[in-house]
């Protein structure tokens, strides 16, 4: 496919036969043969019928470049990109856009685009691929040139009416050349599709690296009426993020400067960091920042130590971070270079310095003569003549400011730490429903709300330990289940109406005696009659009393683009004031619970906090995944669920969910 | 002062008479006049005889660039450099140095540095000052020059014997042609000072934009080993920055960047912000972007959004943020723009684009025509020749990522805000001790702890409310005073050396009867006999029971370097789980003490959670000021002040200090 690509239709106006020089022709059924790829550039009435016309021809795809459809917010034109995926679905042709840019195939120097061709050479190993064409083809194109970092591909998908971002980058994870998958995500078409493709990605060790707006309110909304993709609660896809070993970013250099570090470094052979520098002001600097990234310097040994002292004979500071001085630039910096990066605790060499192109020559001698990744600081003008160029050229990655190196080589140690762990630890999957998980659930096809009775009953059957209780239908009743269930008991109202037992007065607590269980029966029965005329109540249950357990709460939601999520927190006060829950797309494993109770600060309270004794974290995290797996295979059924508290006992004793509450899905 | 500025020494050996064309004589004392500044660069050993030297000659300053005094980190060359600081301060001879690189007057182009020349015509509004000359002259300079920020003057101050940071700063504040003062510290060498030049520089609407390391534990570790420079505890500069309006941020273009926006803009006349870009994902991001900074993007006015659509005609997408496609390069882009920041609720207009010349025409016409700042957000190759040098050369603040953008503008409205504030708030100041407090500050005298007691009676003179209580030496006196104070009540043995009470089993709480008492009163004091023989028990407090409130506390703490602090947190287990505490230095006012308590997250059940009373924050925002002024007061008496918990009851009622300790400052 030559230049001069793109076409408007011509119509019945005569035309002159070539433009710029390339044989043109006034429709595309005029032809004279199928093209590979039709690109679309009419108004957007006309759309519809020049892919009908380029499919009679025998085209096998098209971009549609024309704007007008759903970006515009209004019904019509939302109805009519809907025929345009209608169409292509049913005609096997597949479709880019429409509202889109195009893409570029930088391997092979073709520019199906409607953007100027950005500068040649710019080949290298990062796939891009945009929603926003004009972001694609301006800040990531203008700054990967500036910064001499190359593309496999550059895709804009547009408002993806077929084609989508998953599509694209499951393409890219076939493409050898390809190492890095950066992307710039204003909302998920298909949530599922995108989790299949980062589980993918994790397996065969390709990182995506996306900037994923919605991390604000004001950003949904911006995106809404953009791309008129639905932005998906964002706390749930940075959930997702974690889980799946997708790096998110913030801003275009991020975007670059990260997927270029990833493209171009071998796993480093442990955390620790070396910094060494011409500037004691520049290293303190950039030391700090590691420091805030969670990444240690590990003092240097005293062989590198005294190897460098030797050098800088009573001038800078030879330690970890080094100031060498004017000896960054001299004969002796490959020698300094190598006393840090082989100190035992170092896995990443980091210079921070301007040097000109003989320090260059010397940095990028030291990454290939060791497995252990360089990434260059560069202090100077990013418009230096000497030094920058043959960085950028020879693939050594460098960034601008000391913060973001810091994130860079963060999330390359993470990167790499989470797939092994994942890869080891696997993605988890659940089973089937037994026939009881299957009778237990049943319940939910009603809709609406279970009762607390019910609802636990249905978490028992997927093996979440409950409070020992019985429902009782009268006084006597319960006296003889507060016998069996063993004083004190609690006695709640057991109705599906009645969601907020504390507020309607059908809760008492601590009762001890059979004349209190008594007592209590009449008067939580009548209390919830006077809330809730209309309630119907399934009795009362008598439950045993829980003492000596940390509170914690677990949950499960689903999200329409997703799926379900399990959430975690501390209960109390301290899940509403602080937020401190830990969120995961089901189903778990037990590393994963394992993590997500790590992550929940208020879990300190479990591990045996002011001298109380440590709870039972192995329940805990036994019980995250059955729920997980329980969501999993109720979905469809459970619409949602909370088990709040589960209190967590003390070590050996296991977890035991004290009130819970299941909704259905409809 | 020509140029050829620096010199070395040249002994007694045979020299030529010019060097580059410049008059050149062998020592300082040979000098035909008496320099203004000599700029040192003589090995360590001779500086100090050549300041003698210097000062005998008449000049009046030096700079000293040699290094290899205390950043050696050994202890002859950390007295070396006391003894420089010495000499400056007995002959009235001002030092800069040693290890610096000097400074430069942009304003007058003088080069008074051992760096090589930055590039001509870079003046401009900002005044720099750093310690690390390889930083000034380093990356701040060379990217002032790429970006076209222009500077008053660019200082190093090294190790600061004599002059420091908080020097320059205080000249830059008269200096009316420096808008902002710019620095980069690793440590400050005089805490109070620099509060002293922080308020002058408030006072006078001179923003201060800083660097300073000490973030994490790696970059204090770096700092102490490069300027031997103190680097306080980070926490408590924050609070000193967040009370003196100080910016904080991270790294090499934010400093400049965020330095220039405030330097050229006003003060946006509210906090609204309006985003106009030629591109959807472009605008989308920087709205979330501002979102995530928590400035808002109100919607357009109907007039508004009508104007643009007018304009659009059918394209694009007329809203806040707005997409305006090719009409950002186009004649009708001014009038778009005037839509946008003409909007009531809008404070300042972003562009973000990348146009030629032309667009840089229209936006410099906007901002010169509007009392509105206007930013622009560049989204193209930072190389670009056409546009943003014209942005640049105009003063447009020009930032080339949307998050960085975004809390620019961020800075910018909270500058101005907070500045308005605390003029009208005042800085607060403590009055002197009267004689009752005099008297009770005596016990501290002594050094070590004071009883709870004793504590307690010391922050009641200060006006602090406490528990009814007394102190009674055997069980009919607890009993007389339980009578007094009223049942229920707690007792707990009052001593000095007893700091753990519940630990010793010295405390009984909810006791009810006179018997109670009586046997609690021996079986307190039994256990804390048994706990620690050697104490000395001043008896047994007979206290009122304090229910119904929220726990918080406040504590006073004193830092080498600022003086005395103040601590506020929600008790119990928030504080030490979520170390969820606000920070100030003392005194402060009462709006401090109420963004004090809004700044904690616990404080939420202060405001009646969950259905619970309101709490008396009157009264807690009294108590807080009240403590702030004590610890001023007893500066070199007090050492550490915990009041825990500090009851906060229900509206009205008012707050009491349910236990507290004292310890005295030896």
């Amino acid at each position: 496919m030559a230049g001069g690509f793109w076409r408007r239709r011509w119509g019945d106006r005569g035309v002159d036969e070539e433009v710029q020089g390339v044989r043109c022709y006034p429709s595309v059924s005029e032809l004279p043969e199928a093209p590979d790829v039709v690109g679309i550039v009419v108004p957007y009435h006309a759309v519809l019928d020049t892919l009908k016309e380029s499919h009679a021809k025998g085209a096998k795809s098209a971009i549609v470049i024309s704007a007008g459809f759903a970006e515009r917010g209004v019904d019509d034109r939302r109805e009519l990109q809907v025929e345009l995926g209608r169409f292509a679905q049913e005609s096997g042709m597949r479709v880019s856009g429409p509202n889109c840019l195009g893409l570029a195939n930088l391997k092979d120097d073709i520019w199906a685009s409607a953007a100027s061709r950005g500068a040649t050479g710019l080949s290298g190993p990062i796939g891009l691929v945009c929603q926003s064409g004009a972001s694609a083809f301006g800040p990531f194109l203008t700054r990967a040139v500036d910064e001499g970092i190359g593309f496999t591909y550059i895709v804009s998908t547009g408002n993806e009416a077929d084609l989508d971002f998953c599509d694209f980058a499951r393409y890219l994870i076939d493409d050898d050349d390809t190492r890095v998958i950066a992307g710039f995500i204003e909302g998920f078409k298909d949530g599922r599709k995108f989790v299949e493709v980062a589980r993918l990605a994790a397996e065969r060790g390709k990182p995506i690296v996306l900037i994923k707006i919605g991390r604000s309110e004001l950003g949904s909304r911006a995106a809404g009426s953009h791309t008129a993709a639905l932005t998906g609660a964002d706390d749930r896809y940075d959930a997702v993020f974690a889980q799946y070993g997708v790096i998110r970013v913030q801003d275009y250099d991020d975007l670059l400067q990260v997927s270029n570090l990833l493209a171009r470094c071998p796993r480093p052979p442990q955390r620790g960091v070396a910094v060494v520098s011409h500037s004691g002001g520049i290293s303190s600097l950039t030391a700090d920042m590691f420091g805030q990234a969670g990444l240690d310097l590990p003092p240097l040994s005293d062989r590198a130590r005294d190897g460098i002292n030797g050098i800088l004979k009573g001038f800078g500071w030879a330690a970890n971070p080094s100031d060498v001085t004017g000896y960054a630039n001299s004969d002796d910096f490959p020698a300094i270079m190598s006393f840090m990066a082989d100190d035992e605790g170092v896995g990443t060499l980091v210079v921070a310095s301007a040097g000109a192109d003989p320090q260059a020559t010397q940095v990028i001698a030291q990454r290939d003569g060791s497995d252990k990744p360089v990434a260059f600081l560069w202090t100077g003008t990013r418009g230096a003549e000497s030094g920058l160029p043959m960085l950028r050229r020879e693939g050594i990655p460098v960034f601008y400011v000391p913060d973001k190196l810091a994130a860079g080589v963060r999330y390359l140690n993470d990167y790499h730490e989470w797939r092994e762990e994942r890869l080891r630890r696997g993605f988890a999957s659940a089973g089937d429903l037994t026939g009881a998980q299957g009778d237990a659930a049943n319940a939910l096809g009603n809709g609406g709300a279970l009762s607390e009775y019910e609802s636990k009953g249905l978490i028992a059957a997927f093996g979440v330990p409950t409070t020992r209780e019985e429902l009782a239908g009268d006084a006597e009743g319960a006296v003889a289940a507060a016998e069996r269930v063993g004083y004190p008991v609690a006695m709640k109202v057991d109705s599906a109406d009645i969601l907020h037992k504390t507020e309607a007065g059908a809760i008492r607590l601590g009762l001890d005696s059979a004349d209190a269980v008594r007592a209590a029966f009449d008067e939580v029965t009548a209390n919830a009659r006077a809330y809730d005329a209309s309630a119907r109540i399934d009795g009362v249950v008598v439950q045993e009393m829980v003492s000596g357990g940390v509170e914690t709460i677990v949950g499960v939601s689903y999200d329409a683009q997703l799926g379900p999520f399990l959430l975690f927190g501390t209960g109390g006060v301290m899940v509403e004031v602080y937020e401190d829950v830990a969120l995961r797309l089901c189903p778990i494993t037990r590393g994963d619970a394992l993590e997500m109770i790590d992550e929940v600060k208020g879990a300190r309270l479990l591990r045996g906090f002011r001298g109380a004794p440590a709870a039972d974290v192995d329940a805990l995290a036994d019980t995250l995944v059955r729920v997980s797996e329980m969501a999993v295979q109720l979905e469809g059924l459970l619409g949602e669920l909370d088990i709040n508290p589960l209190m967590v006992l003390p070590q050996g004793r296991g977890v035991k969910a004290v009130d819970a509450l299941a909704l259905g899905a409809r």
